[in-house]
């Protein structure tokens, strides 16, 4: 298979920084686009790949996810794209297209499963891992990209491959809507995209949070109600609330008292934690409320780019801190601080200098 | 209020064994339906509530909550029941009536909180507690009494006002039809009602059992694949597979093996065991496949009539041991030991003696 280099950002081990690198794309092949990225949004799994802290990252790693761009070239197969339009990228690049989950448009239950955008053995580039968004230019299978709306703020939009379609897939999945009351943990790149998704579609939303200096935000992001999760006359007050729940909160946490402010038939989904519900949840609200506490990963390619057009239509994007890609490194640190509102989005242009 | 002595059996405390006794129960009001227990099937609950096991039993405690008899009076506003027309009652007695729940035919989540059938406070006589099953009559408000399907075994169909309810509710919530694939943890009373109410609906069932001596049990009730939970490589051949696991196994157990037998968007329910769920529980599975983990208790008043048809038009009922009331405590060790396949059901003529 042909192939060209690019610059690139990334990192040759755990331990080290992000440095400049050079990286091989696959030429484009029929059904290939071929774009130059614009802008690339900064994931807390790019800093946890960079770093390994899941374990299986293997070196280099070229983090991102959250890609948008401008289509540089098509394969002779390609239907939605030409040379010129605005393009982006999420999470996934490629699945088997061929399973029950794929053929229902489930492609991030891919059952033989997918390749992510980075990270993951690269089906073209034998021997080699696919390099994310932390780069000039990224190839492709059309399927995989999506269209961008029209006016919307590129640089903004970046995270919703990401964020955005992380939660906005259970939103869908769960039926939220102008009836619906939902909640949500946390308030990061997450739970505001989860957020704004939520009073897109017009539900009631309530944020949980341990921090009352994040209020003023909340309100200003428009929730309709901030409860603090550590004020217990507040959560005793809140009990049978809740139709969902997006739990975006990273690390293990104690799900028992939001599973208490589930109404019957409630939903509480977990999107940001991966690993052992640690302390043990208890069954006896879950039975005597008919209540769930279920999981959910990002979003099929269909979905993705329903969850674009919503937010062209209904002018969704995140909130972003624009940086420079020399900076990423102080921006992981910042991000570990949570020191960020609420996402950071590199300027690709940056890695032309 | 008005009321009269029947003959029951119960018990004055935690450690004493069941006898005879006198209840009172009232004269039936405009709206109550007054009916003579012919069976009253043996449930888990009858012994933990005679036993304090869960705490917050009053005494004397007379338990049942399969009930099945016969009209013998029915007051002046009764419009479903006339004497001598069979009538079954199960676990609830009385509901709010007005919370949104109950006005959703949920009365089993009623929110200000239901009435059992036994050791709930009483309504009508104040300062006492209901009274089940383990008696010559009971009177219930005709909402809650339910038509018994003619022709139907009216012993065997006993258990199916708590153990046939109690499955059938989530085989309902969760649309199980044709096209699924369920499994059952556990064949003891829920489990053996789990399997033919789903066969029943025309689902492949599979069961899960620890005991190879199940097996040949097992596929008589009509399953249609029998599984060691034990046997390792079994368990992994049936990665991903189920749409829906009743889980009626009364004990603390781990869950991640069952986790990973479900399909994408499958749900495991707890209908058995009221407790923490420990071990701990693993998000990745639920999250990379949109699984859940959730609970279900009993079922409303509607569904339950619902049921009860469904069991008269496909001939499904209890496989059952009858007993004299006189042996209920040498029952209740028999079921501590497993000993029952699969509920004992009191012959209430049996009190008369």
């Amino acid at each position: 298979m042909e192939k060209f280099s690019v610059k690139a950002f990334g990192t040759e081990s755990p331990t080290a920084s992000l440095k400049q690198m050079q990286i091989d794309r696959r030429e484009a092949t029929e059904k290939d686009v071929e774009i130059e990225i614009l802008y690339c949004g900064v994931c807390h799994s790019d800093l946890h790949s960079a770093r390994n802290d899941w374990g299986g990252s293997q070196y280099p790693v070229v983090p991102g996810h959250e890609i948008v761009g401008r289509v540089t070239k098509v394969g002779s197969a390609v239907k939605k794209f030409k040379v010129g339009d605005y393009a982006a990228v999420g999470c996934l690049v490629d699945s088997c297209r061929t399973c029950s989950n794929c053929k229902q448009d489930l492609e991030q239950y891919c059952i033989p499963g997918f390749t992510l955008t980075y990270n993951s053995p690269d089906k073209h580039l034998k021997g080699q891992m696919t390099y994310g968004g932390y780069s000039e230019k990224v190839v492709v299978d059309e399927h995989f990209v999506l269209k961008v709306p029209e006016g919307i703020d590129l640089a903004a939009a970046a995270p919703l491959l990401c964020a955005g379609i992380t939660t906005w897939s259970p939103l869908k999945h769960w039926k939220v809507g102008p009836e619906s009351r939902i909640a949500v943990i946390g308030l990061g790149g997450l739970g505001h995209m989860a957020i704004k998704l939520a009073k897109g579609l017009g539900a009631h939303v309530s944020l949980f949070s341990r921090s009352k200096s994040k209020e003023q935000d909340a309100y200003k992001l428009g929730v309709d109600d901030f409860i603090i999760s550590e004020d217990q006359k507040r959560m005793e007050a809140t009990a049978g609330k809740f139709d969902l729940i997006i739990d975006t909160v990273p690390y293990a946490h104690d799900l028992n008292p939001y599973v208490a402010t589930l109404a019957t038939n409630g939903t509480l989904v977990l999107v940001g934690y991966l690993g052992p519900l640690d302390p043990v949840v208890h069954s006896v609200p879950m039975i005597m409320g008919r209540k769930a506490v279920a999981g959910s990963v990002i979003g099929g390619i269909a979905e993705t780019q329903e969850m674009l057009d919503f937010c062209g239509k209904h002018n969704i994007v995140s909130d972003i801190e624009l940086i420079k890609i020399q900076d990423i490194n102080e921006a992981y640190e910042r991000m570990l601080k949570s020191d960020v509102r609420y996402r950071f989005v590199i300027d690709m242009a940056s890695l032309k200098n």
